[in-house]
């Protein structure tokens, strides 16, 4: 008899270059409080999942563990990967290693964000307690996101037919909540253009996908073992020297070599056509905090609509500038007659645009690294 | 017989909001370099005066006189007014003591800004000699400004009929130039609508009023005493215990209660159709470097025509921006996607606006004032 269990992986990584100057190569957005909440991105996601899950790891890069590790005195589990290779070798390797070090549980991983924000903390534990229920069936289960808009930012999710009423079962070791829909997966499709976008919205069924996957460890590992076998058993070398001296000698001579893949490129979207991809959808104020529009779109909730800012209100004036968003780090800013102005000032730079060019400020840390400012990435 | 002299006064005052942040209260334009020349505005003014001038002066506040002395050292009289009652008062103390104290001369005067920009050295130069020549016919003599778009930002000067060619007598005590052509004012006319503008340019006849005015001392302050007794008096008795000990006693006393006027209004307006005033039309390029749209216009000329900036260009990156001006104070600085964008760094205050905002920065120091950062003015 196993005890079932739920173990949350939060993939850290990324240095969020659609933030600039505000997220840095040695400073993401992840380990920042770009909200103004209070807590940072990452703290933020642990806080949201440590009282629905028996416990939380994070997986992160060298450069980044001693801040994580510092910002999370909570979490004990930090797994330190060598170099970044995306996120099915991070998030394969804390299921493999945790697998292992828990062979009596009926373990259930599931992976979240580590710089996403969620408004609604109620609507998000009711779906995420619905995909463990689902992944205790053996499937795949993602979290879809009704989207409000025809966002062109975000892959789609195609609903196919609703499963049955799962339930909670008593003994999944997890809160008990009203059980939600879910749906079979028909299939994932890539960020589509405007147009496309918009169809899916009106014809109805589409979801987006915010990366949130629930599977038990031994689907999630079965699965990559059939879709990427050398990836799955480089994993699995790796997990068994994990807690062992010889740790840094396989993960100096595995790691290297390990297929650089994203969860849903790896398992998810070959998955799907199998019929055994599930997605709970959800309403959950959520938001990929991508680039400044979406940061502009937080930071206006609650405060105010038409000024929303960073820091200290009393060193921002805006006259007749609606929209926007500006970031103070203590210098008194003055706009003026610039509609969705975007203007985040650092210590070292200072960012100057419109929410409608948000997408572009990605290419802004390539153009200084060509202009030798490697020293602002 | 009397030695013909000709002495320049610069009054050297006004903050100009429409600077802000580069000019404060406390660090007006005229102290700085604003146009990247390695001189400030009151240095060039003062460099384009003295090889054809007996002896420059410069009136001003008390808050600026030691800042203005550390910049001239050649310039050995600093009038300092007790407080700004504009250019008429300002202008008119130093002809009375100029007169005062060099009363075997047949003295003409000339008032020039502190904080204009000029190209053409030596078109200013024959346009000031010509401007001289018809002083000593006793004309008030205005220098007035080719216009070469419709701007609604300054006065315009209509010409009447040109004066018989008055050429530079060789005892002007100045150097000797080919005689620019002279012409009666008809009338000065207020900044017009754009429309008017338009029609100015397309009528011909009319110049910009750059608010230079030649006229011999005598002549002047005859005028001064027509238009306005009482300030031409207390001027007077101003002047007459300047270089006594009773100076402060009689300023303290006296300039407080004299009208607070340009000399525009004062004179040249109400003289002109008296036929009194005259008008040397000049090409100078001139700017009045009024506000951010001129200090792009300057800027812009023979660096890069897209990227005026004051500072480092190494410290600014412009990605689909073309136009505007940007000011670093050494951080780097990235703009994105805004036509014609205005970005000003300073230490404690970042301006963000664009071109065509330009007119309204004046209303920003007023704007902070209520905010209760009257530091930043």
């Amino acid at each position: 008899m196993t005890t079932p269990t739920f173990r949350a992986i939060i993939p850290a990584g990324g240095a969020g270059t659609r933030l600039w100057p505000l997220s840095r190569r040695h400073h993401p957005k992840f380990l920042q409080d770009v909200t103004g909440s209070g807590r940072t991105l990452l703290q933020a996601t642990v806080d949201r999942l440590a009282p629905i899950t028996d416990e939380v790891v994070v997986v992160t890069g060298q450069a980044h563990a001693t801040s994580v590790a510092a910002q999370l005195p909570e979490v004990a589990t930090v797994f330190t990967e060598p170099s970044p290779r995306d996120s099915m070798p991070a998030i394969g390797l804390a299921a493999a290693v945790l697998r292992r070090r828990h062979p009596e549980e009926d373990l259930v991983v599931g992976s979240f964000a580590a710089d996403h924000t969620i408004i609604d903390g109620a609507a998000f534990e009711a779906a995420v307690i619905a995909a463990v229920a689902a992944a205790r069936q053996d499937y795949v289960v993602t979290i879809g996101i009704a989207p409000d808009n025809p966002s062109t930012a975000f892959g789609y999710i195609r609903q196919g037919e609703p499963l049955p009423a799962t339930g909670v079962r008593p003994n999944d070791g997890v809160v008990t909540a009203p059980a939600l829909g879910v749906w079979q997966v028909r299939e994932f499709v890539e960020k589509p253009a405007v147009e496309t976008a918009q169809s899916y919205l009106a014809e109805g069924g589409y979801l987006w996908n915010a990366g949130m996957y629930v599977a038990r460890a031994n689907v999630l590992l079965g699965h990559l073992d059939t879709f990427h076998p050398e990836l799955a058993a480089g994993l699995e070398t790796i997990a068994a020297a994990w807690d062992t001296p010889d740790r840094d000698r396989v993960l100096d001579e595995i790691w290297p070599t390990l297929t650089k893949i994203a969860i849903d490129h790896a398992i998810s979207e070959p998955l799907a056509p199998t019929g055994a991809v599930a997605v709970v959808p959800a309403d959950l104020g959520w938001n990929d905090v991508g680039d400044w529009q979406a940061i502009a779109a937080l930071a206006g909730v609650g405060v105010r609509s038409d000024a929303a800012v960073l820091g200290d209100f009393g060193d921002v004036l805006r006259v007749g500038s609606p929209g926007g968003i500006v970031a103070t780090s203590g210098k008194q800013i003055v706009v003026l007659g610039i509609e969705d102005a975007v203007v985040i000032d650092t210590p070292d730079a200072l960012l100057v645009t419109t929410l409608a060019h948000a997408q572009q400020v990605k290419d802004i840390p390539a153009l200084l690294a060509e202009a030798g400012r490697k020293d602002l990435l």
